[in-house]
C-alpha cells in the first residue's frame, strides 16, 4: 500500500496531467496547432539545458529547471492569460494566487512550499535563475511565432513596440539572447510577420 | 547577429518541437486524446521532482532530469514503437540509433555529445539515474491506463503478465514504487481494467 505521503504525491502527478489541456495562443512550428503548456514547459526546461551558458550571472541549472517545468501550472484553475490581453491581465495575479493555494497543497507540506517557493521566486523576477527562466519563457513564443511567419502575433495584430515591451526583460537574463531577439524581431517588422 | 554556435543551438530548439507531434498509446487523464512525446516528458521531469526520494540509491536529480527530458527526442524520426509491439521492437534500435546521429548533431560537438551519451546511458539502464528514470517512465503509463479504467491496455488486449514483464525494472530503480506498481497492477486486474 502507498503511504500517504506517497499518495498525496501521486495525486499531484495525476492532478497535473490537466497542464496538457491549457491551451496558449503560440503555435507550433511543424504543425498548425497552438501549443498547450506541458509542450511549452518541456520546450523551456530543454533550452535550460542547451542555452543557459549564455545566463548573465552563474546559475544553478536545476533551481531554473524545476522553475520552468513548474511555472504555469496555477493556469490548470487560472487558465492561459495572452501577454498582451490588458483586461485579462488586471486580475491574473489574483487568479494564480488561488490556483497556486489549491494545486500546490495536494502535494506534502515540504513539497508544497518547495514549489510555492519556486513559483514565486519566478514570478518576482528578482534572482539570477528567475531572470534567465523569464528570458527563456519570452524568448520561446518569439523563435515559434518567427517560424510560423507571424504566428499569434498576426492572429491578433500585435506591434512591435508591444513585443519589444513584452521582450525587453530578456536581456536581464542573457545579454546574447537579447541580442539575438532584438534581431529577430526587425527581421520579422522586415518579413512583414509583425506589424510597424 | 547570433554566433555559429548559437544558430545550432537554435536550430535544434527549432528541430525538436516536432516531439509535439510524436503521439504515444497512452491515453490523456482528463480528455480523451492520446498523450504526444513532449508532454510525457514534461511528466516524467517533474516526477523526478516529485519522487527522487524513493529512488534506491542516492541520485543526481538534474541529471536524471535532463534524461527523461531528452529520452525520446530520436522518436521524431523513429516514431513511437508500442511497448508490446513485438514486431516493431525488433529494429527499434537500428532506427533510433539513425535518429540520435541526425538530431542530436544539430546542436554544437560538445552538446550532441553530452545528449548522446545521457541518451546511452539511459537506453543501458545500468547507472543508478538510468535506473530511476527508467522506473518513471515505466511507471507512468501505468497511472495513466489505471486512471483511465485500462486505456491503452483495454485498446490493445494486453494481458496482467505482459504488463509485469515491462513493469519490472522499476524495482531496480525504487522498491518503494515497485511495491505501489504491483498494488496498481492487481487493483486493475480486480476493476476489469486488465485481463489476468
Ligand atoms: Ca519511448
Amino acid at each position: 500500500m502507498a503511504s500517504k505521503r506517497l499518495k498525496k504525491q501521486l495525486d499531484f502527478i495525476v492532478e497535473i496531467d490537466k497542464l496538457k489541456k491549457i491551451i496558449r495562443q503560440t503555435d507550433l512550428i511543424h504543425t498548425s496547432r497552438r501549443e498547450n503548456d506541458a509542450e511549452h514547459s518541456w520546450h523551456l526546461a530543454v533550452m535550460t539545458m542547451i542555452l543557459s551558458e549564455y545566463a548573465n550571472k552563474e546559475i544553478d541549472v536545476l533551481k531554473v529547471m524545476k522553475m520552468v517545468l513548474i511555472h504555469d501550472l496555477v493556469e490548470i484553475d487560472a487558465g492561459d492569460t495572452f501577454c498582451y490581453d490588458e483586461k485579462g491581465n488586471e486580475d491574473k495575479a489574483e487568479r494564480e494566487e488561488k490556483a497556486a493555494d489549491r494545486i500546490f497543497n495536494i502535494l506534502p507540506e515540504d513539497q508544497a512550499k518547495e514549489i510555492r517557493n519556486l513559483w514565486e521566486e519566478f514570478e518576482e523576477m528578482t534572482t539570477d535563475e528567475a531572470r534567465f527562466a523569464a528570458a527563456l519563457d519570452r524568448m520561446q513564443p518569439l523563435i515559434h511565432n518567427y517560424m510560423t511567419e507571424g504566428g499569434s502575433w498576426k492572429r491578433h495584430s500585435i506591434r512591435k513596440e508591444q513585443v519589444i515591451k513584452r521582450a525587453k526583460p530578456i536581456l536581464e537574463g542573457s545579454e546574447e539572447l537579447w541580442d539575438f531577439v532584438k534581431n529577430l524581431i526587425e527581421d520579422s517588422v522586415k518579413k512583414g510577420y509583425l506589424k510597424e
